[in-house]
């Protein structure tokens, strides 16, 4: 990453770069180091040099390298005010350059690609128009944003992202004020926008308010409670769709490309498609020569676009919800991109204006826009290639463990079906599409809706399988609650991604489901300590039919135990955990895959001379209560463990032992839960290590308690 | 209610029938006995009686008064299937005398009045046309099936309505299989009605599936990820759009009347103004007359009826979702009903079919259509004057001591504002309009929306106070989660209605709130024992602005303490909780109104000779450790006591002791709190009982654990 690496021949760049719009070029090939990336000087080093040459997109001709691309303009922005006196052209070659770094960053890095890459001109335009972080941009769901973070001073981090101490990989308030607004979950920024216009009227503020919201993000009901709002109270906020043809998330990574879901595709679809994009450009180019120069008169380009040239068909729906609707703009043409986002700035509206762009996911990187989930969500890979790094391990992820335990379920009860919101391959169910593809429904981004249709379903003797991420979940708990548990419906609920989940950071911890789902009167509530007992736990789920169920497993890998014959599980006895190893004076009653680190932390303790009880309690819900019982009375010390925060499964453990007078001096409780507080984004080892929850923080734990504070020191040292 | 006190005169009745549709009348007067009622026996001796005329509806003409009014043709129909042969005469009438059945029963027990009297017709209509229960009919929110319940084998239990042990003043799958689908929050229908008819395709039934929702429950996000998604399935269902022009519901019990929120209002507006209903169904009755008889050749009303005729406008929400829109219908026109519903039944379509029906809330009883409120929820009244009995105490509802407590803190920082989600009057927040017109937000039924459009707010250094009831707030539990808590911003949650909740039963519940508020690491979370605290806690949460912070009190009024000076709270120390009674031996740490159980406890221990000690904790997190531990310290056992599910208030206690090594021999800790299953409606009194949460139940657990057990068990007789 030293300069001399810069092999790009400046002179060829500036013959191929006026005519190839959009398309960009890296040459060579490097691979980042860590240490020395959180610290690069080159871009500092450029920065006092002469603008070396306008010269930045070539495309159709060279090959992608993994070297660093020259990237001579963006090398002098190292905050949004430094882009505003470049010209139309210069803002053109550095969101071309912004692009090759981006593409660079993630094949060091990995990190959500695609939609970073279909917003690069977007991102450029939106920070040159308009003054952040006066002005307040809102990035919906937040993983679009690498050329955001770039352009807002912090580029020399990017080879950090998503890893422990480095960028988060959405956005976040704590680490820029340009992050107006945290994210990770979607469908939030309209109403987070609204409250800042509003406040920013109450605080009698003169500022911008822009929320920039995916088409996929739109099939949430927020967006659309949203929207109502906003047309009701009618204060000034630019909402940007950016429609990039998803309508739900393509998180297709283990399977195809799979159609957008929901009514609202094809009404997109009618809208771009009502006049083609193409020929509306030709007009727009025709009006402005008209004028004159691009920057002229630009409210004849605004009206051009304006709901009189598309003749109203699709946009009807954001008009009848009171926001002004213009589009759609061709979001890679940064001409029309910076002419219509300085006229709305300019006009001094009484309303929500709509601005309907349409971008390419995965654009100018031809591996991306050729994938099925455009580079979506990627490891490391080689530019060169577009190929992946990923490591091959022994086991498979949880997630394809549960898909696999469905599908043989489901072979054998034709009246099991699956659900997910928009997260076919993040859920493992598009494996489960691909074999029976008239049971598996994918809702859109709409936990609330899949929860109740699931219960819909139950009524008329359907078994469904709702498979949410533990912390999406959330996002339907009153629906859990009301429409299934309330009415004992048996919808069983598959919690992905529950516990720590590393680099997506606290957003998607699955950190309160044991908590909020144990205190429902009916469900059971369970959790697998390997992948084994995750297929026993489908089967025992399929199996529960008069009320509902769910079970949470992590994200990553199993732990390498052997699969029930078959790969089909055998249903579980309810409220049974089980004794995994013997021993005396203290028990560790792990739940999920706490258990593995119970068992680890007993494995030490041997070493040391102690022969600890491990148990695996398998139900948090109904509870073991013999079990609790028996390893009470029987040790001197309970050491409840689980990933997840208070009030979850240790709080039901001392609820039963108070009740039982387990606790009248016989025995001492120790729970082991998630700190109280959000544990950021970082390798699993590190945020479990922030936690306290590994085999050497049990172990510590077990030392202490036994009053040996020497040992509990040196095996945390 | 015996046959004699019928004193209809019944030829009168013939006479003005046929020329005054829809306005019933009752005449006497009387007050139903509780037991009596439960086994009543007139219509059954009617049912053997000839009919004796086609007589029901007056109007213009009488007065109402409270004596049970004839209803001849009602007292044949017991069941859905005694109306097949009904000719339309005879339903219309049947409907005119199940409206004046309601008032008469609501007059008797309070209820949910105007939105049943909006759908007399519609209910009657329903059940003549279509088959239940092997149709589903779901009825969005519940509160408007007394109509439907009646005419489904309740008729005689009406009574018993909302009270202990009597019919659930919602629907409910236990109570009877004519309700498809439980309810109480709104908004849930489409997605079960969805859910229900996929599950009939897959399992290869065919019966029809009907979803009833209001406009006001259009506004919520779910509603329309359910219509996007059954857009896009495409399966055959009913939704029947029931537009009283509320949008919002209109629960406006402490003040005027409130206009309805959301852009969506005024799309309804310009969609009911389109083309006046009075000319639609002049044209209507034209065509009518042309092709026969009423129920001849309905296709044509079908297609009066149909998109063209409406031209469009207003309709294309619905149709960009993919719905299939006939409307409006006017929903007291019994022909247009029956021909519509027929007609859609009918057609074997291929597609969800939304029919947009306008009804009047309070229809038929002119104090309700007079009223701001149209009689949404009205206690027992006198039918004669509409004069509702409300009983005279001499403290206010907690709600209302919220409203002033909110208003003094206004009127001192002008940055507070208050938020709610179609609740002014529930919430108390029509009182911080009244005063505060500009810094009030009624979202409409948008939870979700709400919680993050406060985080927005607090982005800009306003301080919103978001009111939500406990159980709603489940709605926007993600919201809560990931916009405010996780960014740590300071938006204040005040959960009216937690605990239990009476006659609303446990939709209405507040019983997980602690649990599911406490678990999040950044949330002050604290509740006040009586209504002086809670003065006192609405300023503590104006205070504290670094943070969010919450506080939850019960449905019901005061206990009668002192406010404070000026009305005007001060703020409490965070995290401290305070002695309210010295004693010795046992501790009862009280959390939230729990507290005014334990002191009652005490005094009642006192008369056994026992002087224990009362705390009040105030707050359940920060948790004041050092309260918990000299409390611990000093007492043989700790008892907590709140009205809340495990993993709350109780589990925070026990989790500290535990770490503190508070448990480990020196203490009992024995937890009360809501017991592990849904409470169902009834009195306060009856609930508490249920829950085993009175002062009698505490008293006797502190017998119980001295060893004390007869004394126990006197306590409880």
């Amino acid at each position: 990453m030293a300069l001399t690496t810069f092999s790009f021949p400046c002179n060829l760049l500036e013959v191929l770069a006026l005519e190839q719009p959009t398309k960009i070029t890296s040459l060579s090939s490097g691979f980042f180091g860590g240490a020395d990336l959180q610290h690069p000087v080159h871009h500092k080093l450029l920065k006092g040099r002469k603008r070396p040459c306008i010269c930045a997109s070539i495309s159709e001709s060279g090959e992608y390298h993994g070297q660093r691309p020259p990237t001579p303009l963006l090398d002098t922005i190292n905050y949004p005010i430094h882009m505003k006196n470049l010209s139309i052209q210069e803002v053109k070659q550095l969101a071309d350059e912004l692009r090759s770094d981006v593409i660079f960053n993630v094949s060091n890095t990995g990190g959500h690609l695609g939609s970073s890459l279909g917003v690069v001109e977007l991102t450029v335009a939106l920070h040159y128009v308009f003054n952040t972080p006066h002005d307040r941009i809102l990035w919906d769901v937040g993983h679009q944003t690498y050329p955001h973070k770039i352009l807002t001073g912090r580029r020399d981090r990017m080879p950090t992202i998503r890893q422990t101490n480095g960028l988060a990989g959405f956005t976040k308030r704590s680490e820029s004020e340009y992050d107006s607004f945290g994210t990770g979950h979607s469908s939030t920024s309209i109403s987070a926008a609204l409250g800042m216009a509003v406040g920013r009227d109450l605080m009698g503020k003169e500022n911008n308010v822009i929320a920039v919201i995916g088409d996929g993000a739109m099939t949430a009901g927020q967006a659309y409670e949203a929207m109502n709002n906003a047309g009701y109270l009618d204060s000034d906020m630019i909402v940007i769709l950016n429609d990039n043809k998803q309508v739900s998330l393509p998180t297709a990574n283990l399977d195809g490309p799979i159609p957008p879901v929901g009514a609202l595709s094809s009404a997109l679809s009618r809208l771009q498609s009502s006049r083609p994009l193409r020929e509306l450009r030709e007009v727009a180019k025709g009006v402005t020569k008209q004028i004159g120069g691009p920057m002229h008169n630009l409210a004849a380009k605004v009206d051009e676009y304006a709901r009189g040239m598309i003749s109203g068909s699709g946009s009807s729906l954001f008009e009848e919800l009171g926001l002004y609707y213009i589009g759609p703009v061709d979001g890679h043409n940064m001409d029309d991109l910076i002419a219509i986002l300085k006229e709305v700035k300019s006009t001094k509206t009484t309303g929500p204006v709509l601005i309907h762009v349409v971008t390419e996911k995965g654009r100018g990187y031809p591996y991306a826009e050729k994938a099925a989930d455009k580079y979506h969500g990627v490891a490391k890979f080689d530019p060169a290639t577009g190929k992946q790094f990923k490591s091959k391990t022994p086991t498979q992820p949880y997630t394809t463990y549960f898909a696999e335990a469905l599908i043989a379920e489901a072979e054998v009860d034709k009246n099991i079906v699956a659900i997910h919101a928009a997260m076919g391959g993040g859920t493992g169910l598009n494996l489960f599409l691909r074999r029976f593809p008239t049971r598996c429904f994918d809702v859109g981004i709409a936990e609330q809706h899949a929860v109740t249709f699931a219960a819909g379903l139950a009524c008329e003797g359907v078994k469904p399988f709702c498979a949410i991420y533990s912390s999406f979940l959330q996002r339907a708990y009153d629906q859990v609650i009301h429409d299934v548990d309330l009415q004992k419906l048996p919808v069983r609920f598959a919690l992905d991604r529950a516990g720590l989940v590393g680099a997506d950071g606290p957003t998607h911890s699955g950190s309160f489901d044991v908590t909020y789902m144990a205190c429902l009167p009916n469900m059971v509530v369970m959790a697998p300590s390997d992948e084994a007992e995750l297929f026993h736990m489908v089967a025992t789920a399929a199996a529960i039919d008069d009320r509902p169920s769910c079970f949470r497993y992590p994200r990553g890998n199993g732990v390498g135990v052997q699969l029930p014959p078959g790969k089909k599980g055998v249903p579980l006895e309810v409220g049974k955990g089980r004794v995994l190893l013997e021993g005396e004076r203290v028990a560790l009653l792990g739940y999920g895959t706490a258990v593995q680190s119970c068992l680890a932390a007993a494995s030490m303790l041997i070493e040391h001379g102690l022969q600890i009880t491990v148990a695996d309690a398998r139900f948090c819900k109904p509870l073991d209560q013999a079990l609790v019982r028996s390893l009470a009375k029987s040790h001197e010390v309970l050491i409840t463990v689980e990933e997840g925060s208070i009030g979850g499964f240790g709080s039901h453990v001392a609820q039963f032992m108070a009740l039982d007078g387990l606790l009248d001096g016989t025995t001492k409780w120790r729970p082991l839960v998630l700190p109280d507080r959000y544990i950021d984004h970082g390798s699993p080892q590190d945020q479990m290590n922030e936690a306290g929850l590994t085999p050497s923080h049990i172990a510590a734990t077990v030392f202490n308690i036994l009053g040996q504070a020497r040992e509990a020191l040196e095996i945390m040292s």
